[in-house]
């Protein structure tokens, strides 16, 4: 099996290195409670964290997102950070802005260089891709475009192409999530990741979603996932896992393959 | 997903219930190693013990074996037992008695019921096969009927059809175990035991061997492999896993999928 060749440096944690990251994502709807969450949840040590604003209900005021990514950088330090606005028709929360203002918010927030990521769907306008594309380059955040199916598993060669697509886009990093309905849907995931990471040169993520995907949160890393969601304390929803336990995973995992979790 | 409908209950214990069992062989060479290690490896607590007969020395002094088994009995309880030769074409010891012999120490421990499964191979002579099987029907044994491949992981259909050969041809329960060059070897092993599990009315045991394979040690249950063996205490090879990693990511799997374990 490759290992090590697909690692993004990411304030001296790399992605797409010897062991998947652990991310914990925050979804208060103010910046106290973003900022609370955020505290919480860093006493679990994940590896990076994911800001969901599409849970912000001040998405509308550009200036008080800057003011609340500056205020979680100085909470999370030197951490990692996502900045995602995931799309209702993907699983995300409704949001007051359309999607132009939401590329705005993007450019706003990623001249700022306070997040480290931010996390665009695939399925999104292409003129709007470009825009988001152009941004994150000039001021050197990384880009992850994602496709997320919260209905069902789309055939092998479809989630394939979902991450090659990304890459051939642009992307630092292409996600795939998606909704099983059994366990041969759980599998597809998996190979799926495992074909397009022997095929692309970024590092890909991936998830099956719900109770019956939750162990993609744990092996995913084995078939080429490099990133698992986890949650801080207690788990929100079945299917997520808290960070404790993920990291006993890895552990066994590692020693049952003689040291390499990879 | 389907559930509990499997279900072979030996001394109370559940192959294809609602949780996989873990299993723990011994390899002593006399009798005084073996009885040690079922001494030591029960403090782990193990549904079932396997003996391992091909590493016995005294195979072919069947009184010997038969005093050895009814002395494990004793020093295990009611806790079921597998009794094992494995083929040396399988990975097994090489022994000093043929098969014909083999055949023969089958039928004298079946007599005994001392043990509560017998495995043998499905490549075993088909009249060989059929002494087993009318044996083990005689005494109420159950017959594991199982496959190797110790080079490599066959095509998904050849893997389905070794389930398939083992129901047709009166096993109580189908293994297969089978080594992985890649991790598409590992999801095929998974893939092959969850169609052949929609296919078969008895319970089915599956592996992807060594460090590569090791996952399926832990995840195999979800997708139709009601037994998982481990060790007791420390790893003697790559890819076995203690029984407190697999009972830790067991309870860990079930807290994932919200109460859950298949």
């Amino acid at each position: 099996m490759k290992k090590h060749i697909k690692a993004i440096d990411t304030r001296g944690r790399k992605l797409g290195g010897e062991t998947p990251l652990l991310c914990t994502p925050l979804v208060g709807r103010t910046r106290e409670r973003v900022l609370a969450e955020a505290t919480s949840v860093l006493r679990q040590k994940p590896d990076l964290i994911e800001w969901r604003v599409d849970f912000f209900d001040a998405i509308g005021d550009t200036d008080a997102v800057v003011a609340t990514a500056r205020a979680l950088r100085e909470v999370v330090g030197k951490r990692p950070v996502i900045f995602t606005r995931r799309a209702e028709s993907e699983g995300g929360e409704r949001i007051a802005i359309g999607d132009e203002a939401v590329v705005e918010l993007y450019a706003a927030v990623a001249a700022t260089r306070l997040v480290d990521f931010v996390d665009f769907e695939i399925g999104n306008d292409p003129g709007h891709l470009r825009r988001v594309r152009e941004c994150t380059r000039q001021h050197e955040i990384r880009l992850i475009l994602s496709y997320h199916n919260v209905g069902y598993t789309p055939g092998h060669d479809y989630l394939v192409d979902r991450f090659l697509e990304a890459e051939r886009l642009g992307a630092d990093v292409a996600m795939v999530q998606v909704m099983p309905r059994n366990r041969a849907d759980v599998l597809r995931l998996l190979s799926a990741t495992a074909e397009a990471d022997d095929k692309t040169r970024i590092p890909l993520i991936s998830i099956s979603l719900g109770p019956l995907g939750s162990v993609t949160r744990m092996v995913g890393g084995l078939f080429g996932s490099w990133l698992s969601f986890a949650v801080g304390e207690s788990a929100s929803a079945p299917g997520q896992i808290p960070i404790g336990d993920l990291v006993s995973v890895y552990d066994i995992l590692r020693r049952a393959r003689g040291g390499e979790m990879l």
